[in-house]
């Protein structure tokens, strides 16, 4: 296995990897809006960020955001479901991952209402 | 990555294909009972509205129920576990996968009472 | 897929195996503390006796805990996540996964804090 921290994301603050990557999949870990100027944004701005970070990794790996083999979405509210619908339909273009949606109890600030875990084929 | 929607489940109607195949790996997109006779019925109802859509999409892969290596559980009440692993036991027959269960906070119906995403080893 | 279950865990109580093996990767199922002597103890006990059971199928399967590629953590409170961070960090050592942590609704039996599925890199 390999380990990855990527420098445009920020050190790591827990005991975590930015991603770890094994025969061909990268596996990501749980991103958020945490720290960018999303944190206290609707659930669409902080995907927004979340992708944005996402984007990042995958340039430094050399791929593009079709990549993504899987993603697990996990939001606080399901009210504005609708509109992080559009919001990922317009990011992620034609290129469709898998994908699972829950609401969970909390994440690890209360300012936090998503947090995407990715699954990316990048060789 | 190879992205694959499966006629027999009908069109997804989010941002996600049905599942991604890597590697020898296919990664299912959450699953649910929505839009089925089973959408109001109980867990154990909606588990094998669910099994029934992965069988499907197993054939269609020409491997069977056997080849789910992983799934996640995602829950609303832990009442019904029992029989909920009762009615797993007898889909699953002798070839059990590895498997997560937790209860979450909500899905993204009011109706529904599990979602359940896989990893199959389809090569 | 290799369907795996370890003595030093136990029969697996329901319908799963301890963990199953494709290319590569080893996926485990959920684990967590019940029948172990923290299952009534905080958070961190209860992580610890998480982890000895990983570090018991990595054995098993001649690697080391720096396998690990990937864990996804189900707590049930926020509570003790600071003292949960410095468990994992003494746990891990230099070797650390991909990891997402969300706070679920809860688990199958009410004494659990937390739940841990990981991935794990054996060839």
């Amino acid at each position: 296995v390999e380990r990855k921290n990527y420098p445009a994301l920020g050190d790591p603050v827990g005991p975590y990897v930015h991603a770890v990557e094994h025969h061909g999949f990268l596996f990501l870990s749980g991103l958020t809006a945490f720290g960018s100027p999303a944190q206290k944004g609707s659930v669409s701005e902080q995907a927004e960020a979340i992708f944005s970070q996402i984007a990042s990794i995958a340039r430094a790996e050399r791929v593009g955001l079709d990549a993504i083999a899987k993603v697990t979405i996990f939001v606080t509210s399901l009210d504005d479901i609708g509109a992080l619908r559009e919001t990922l339909l317009r990011i992620y273009g034609t290129a469709l991952p898998a994908s699972s949606l829950v609401r969970v109890a909390g994440l690890f600030s209360p300012d936090l209402k998503i947090e995407v875990e990715a699954v990316l084929a990048v060789s």
